[in-house]
């Protein structure tokens, strides 16, 4: 059963990387033009024929209408990397080690793959839990005790956001857009933000940037002929979203030599090659700060971005959920509305939609999926086609709405909360900056590891200069030569990074994508363990 | 400009008609088999070329490289009555109303269009907002004056819950499936309602019962040659998934003169129509209880249900989220589960589905965006699958999975909050029986109007035997009959309902959709002014 199960594996493989190959457009071989799908498909392919067999049975013993050969294809195209492959394995070994703590080198896993803040012990900010505990038992303001549990502002906040939903019901359906006045406030710390105005009309709330992306994707994609240009290395959601819609990515390269700079000159060209293969190109993903590469665009550098999407008439589409996270004096985050605006381009000039999120900032709310696009320049019959796949869905969480807003207006100068609030924000932005820089160092400390700046965002993507024999035994493997690494780093050191093939790249390069995240005292352990690992790793494969 | 618009847009609904009647498997006119698409889509449209303009600008001054001839056609070709036209017309009355209260002739809207029981006075369970606030704001549970503010049991309940979240952090991303202690509460509470072992591994959290619809039909869809057989009537989440997701929707029609029943003979013969039309039949969706249509299945046709999917090898799809709202002594919910269970059937004999909701029930915490799908039958490489989509997405936002875990596991007899949680619930459920009997009787009462027994759910769905002459005025306007009905209904009443088109019927008949939502004390106001309007709009009518 098993060599069936491997043989059926390895011909859908065929199937899907000889299908997405058509989508390429940069010259190289299937494989290494695809060393996403090469490896991680492969590897997740084979893992679930090898997993032990759950509840459900296994396939030669039922009827199994629904098979991995009659479901969607798209659905076996998406690859979403951050929760890949080497996340199942570092789940499994810690389960390992609840049930056997000295059976491994470690003593807990480190999950350095994900932007997910408190899973590693950042402290939300306490003045936006009092405002959601509020607004979640709205009977706390009637009573005399709660005075002493919160502060004065936030049970100030909460009544006034009360007032704000109809029936003060936070248990009900909101507007498909989100809660109107919640919309007020947030286009109004656009405004506060950007200096020019925001229109609550264009704000759609949703559970996380996330399903904003989605949306948009699914608006956009009509067909594999309609295109949309990703930074290369890029999210992985971007990739998942475009292949579940069933369109095509079209790569552009970030150039690493200049600190993963953004080359209208690269742009042009995917723009061009991509339209002689008869693509229709829609839109234009940027991602600033980076994810996973930490840079932050220069002015002058958003300002030809803006052009170029006017002059090709593309969409823009602006990932912008770490605004709040730049760790260098020399860079300041601007939004591409404020940029576009700046440059005298109104409504009629640019279709732009910005994303932002509760989940990354120095508030990391994750779980508490929050978050709106500002939706702007789309004419107002398409606008209403947004609205209505919006409704399809009812409306996104209130606590997530809640939560949006109040990012978005956080505690002003002479308000009660406002300098424990600083306090907290400023520590977590602070430590994230120290902790970029102790990792980046230690990562160009490395043999044959080469690290960019970490500008903004959370992350690092070092680069690895893999000895030749390394990326063969990881051929050997049938993973690409960066999943071989850090599959190796988890399995000695419980550190969990995602292969930078997860992201795509440059063919042959290798890099790894590394949160920094950890709490601040646990970064000198690992420091150490990762440099061990890297020496043992290079010294065992040598050339 | 205006004429270009219009034109326009008839020139897209010709196309999006004749691409959808290729669906169809009914034997009727191109108009009446999609009355839905005939109404609504021709309003909304319409509806959008001539809507104020917003700051978004006109088509006719921008360069508009998004328009609706260049969308996704899916996107274009999906509909959702339940938030559709008729809703923008109300919200649009309540701005009107706002300004000049003396305007029209009620002072009020009355949202009877939507299951949004908390936006129409119902009060959340406290104990269940009690847990959330605490788990919101962990903190309140080391302060001495919490315990003047919350129950014991809720304090308690919320310290075991942020004891089952790694690092108690409610702000971290989950698993993608949801946290796995309150997989557990939930599969506890599935085995306790079933009598039957529920898995929480089978278990994935969703923001609300919608996303999880979505990620089946996104499996199980790969083109429209894979059909879906629904109910007709059916909520429109069903049929707008399908649409955007590219599949087919196979229709089978629940027969009003039985009470709604579902007969499996229709189902048979849907089934082979649409396969001698080549069209792969990969799941049956049923609504237990039914939603438009209120009724509450019989045992013995549920395990009709139940051979007929694992005969023809069809996924069966469960949408359980009333399984709370049960209304009469001769009726009673069992899961599709325990009825597959207790006729002997495993894990490898059906690919069952089951949906649930916090939004509905007793609790209506629509706001909240919490649910959970039970998938069972499937193999493993196919759940993988599942989980990879999930995980694209990253988690449902926890708050809803606090309250899922909740609403399946509510206090106990000798637990603190246990007599007042079961008066909150049973003044909820026993008033909502009283308000269903009292809207039935009144329905009943009308001229030309007849209205099933509500068994269960929310909502009630009146047949309209309406005169010639309306139907000829509805014609002239280039609507539905009943979008005519519900129009006129709103416009002199403040009553929101929705045209029975909105949810499909049979060609030919037309029916409305009310909730039986609004607090008891406005239940004779809300009769009244239905049976003044009726009899106007008869009178008006009359052949």
């Amino acid at each position: 059963m098993r060599r069936f199960v491997a043989e059926r594996a390895e011909r859908l493989i065929t199937r899907i990387v000889s299908h997405s190959s058509s989508h390429s457009h940069s010259p190289s071989s299937s494989y290494s033009r695809y060393p996403f799908l090469a490896s991680s498909q492969i590897q997740s392919l084979f893992l679930f024929s090898s997993s032990p067999s759950t509840s459900m049975g296994s396939s030669s013993e039922s009827p199994h209408p629904v098979t991995l050969t009659n479901i969607n294809p798209k659905v076996l195209e998406c690859q979403y990397a951050v929760r890949g492959e080497i996340v199942t394995q570092a789940e499994r070994l810690q389960e390992q080690l609840k049930r056997n703590p000295e059976s491994l080198p470690f003593d807990e896993i480190l999950y350095c793959n994900i932007g997910n803040p408190q899973s590693l012990g950042q402290q939300p900010i306490t003045f936006f839990r009092e405002v959601l505990a509020l607004c979640d038992h709205p009977n706390l303001l009637d009573k005399s005790e709660t005075g002493k549990l919160f502060s004065g502002d936030s049970i100030q906040r909460a009544s006034q956001i009360l007032s704000q939903i109809p029936g003060r019901a936070t248990g009900a359906y909101s507007h498909s857009q989100g809660i109107k006045g919640l919309r007020e406030t947030i286009a109004a710390g656009i405004e506060a933000r950007d200096g020019f105005p925001a229109n609550a009309n264009d704000i759609f709330l949703t559970d996380g940037a996330s399903p904003g992306v989605h949306m948009m994707m699914q608006l956009l994609l009509g067909s594999q002929q309609d295109g949309i240009l990703c930074p290369i290395p890029q999210y992985p959601l971007y990739s998942a979203s475009i292949a579940l819609h069933g369109g095509t990515l079209v790569p552009y390269y970030l150039d690493e030599a200049t600190g993963w700079g953004l080359e209208i000159a690269e742009l042009k060209n995917q723009l061009e090659t991509a339209r002689s293969n008869g693509i229709t190109v829609r839109a234009l993903v940027v991602i600033n700060p980076g994810n996973p590469t930490g840079q932050v665009l220069a002015e002058e550098n958003q300002r030809q971005i803006v052009d170029f999407c006017k002059k090709e008439g593309l969409v823009l589409l602006a990932d912008e959920v770490y605004q709040e996270n730049v760790y260098v004096p020399d860079k300041e985050f601007h939004s591409f509305k404020k940029i576009a605006r700046s440059m005298g381009y109104g409504e009629k000039d640019i279709h732009l939609v910005s994303f932002q999120s509760v989940s990354k900032g120095y508030y990391g709310e994750c779980g508490k999926r929050g978050g709106y696009m500002e939706v702007t320049g789309f004419g107002s019959e398409v606008r209403e086609q947004i609205y209505k796949v919006a409704s399809v869905n009812l409306c996104s969480n209130i606590t997530g709405q809640i939560l949006a807003s109040l990012i978005m207006s956080p505690p002003k100068v002479g308000d009660e909360s406002y300098d424990a609030y600083c306090a907290e924000r400023d520590g977590i932005l602070s430590s994230l900056a120290r902790r970029a820089k102790t990792l980046e160092a230690a990562f160009n400390n490395l043999e044959g590891v080469t690290c960019n700046k970490a500008e903004g965002a959370m992350y690092l993507f070092p680069r690895l200069h893999l000895p030749q024999k390394a990326i063969k035994a990881a051929e050997a493997e049938k993973v690409a030569p960066d999943a071989f690494y850090a599959r190796r780093l988890l399995q000695e050191t419980g550190i969990v990074v995602v292969p930078g093939s997860g992201f795509r790249q440059v063919p042959g390069t290798w890099h790894f994508r590394c949160t920094i995240l950890p709490q601040e005292d646990k970064i000198p352990a690992i420091v150490d363990r990762l440099t061990n690992f890297h020496k043992k790793f290079m010294n065992e494969f040598r050339d």
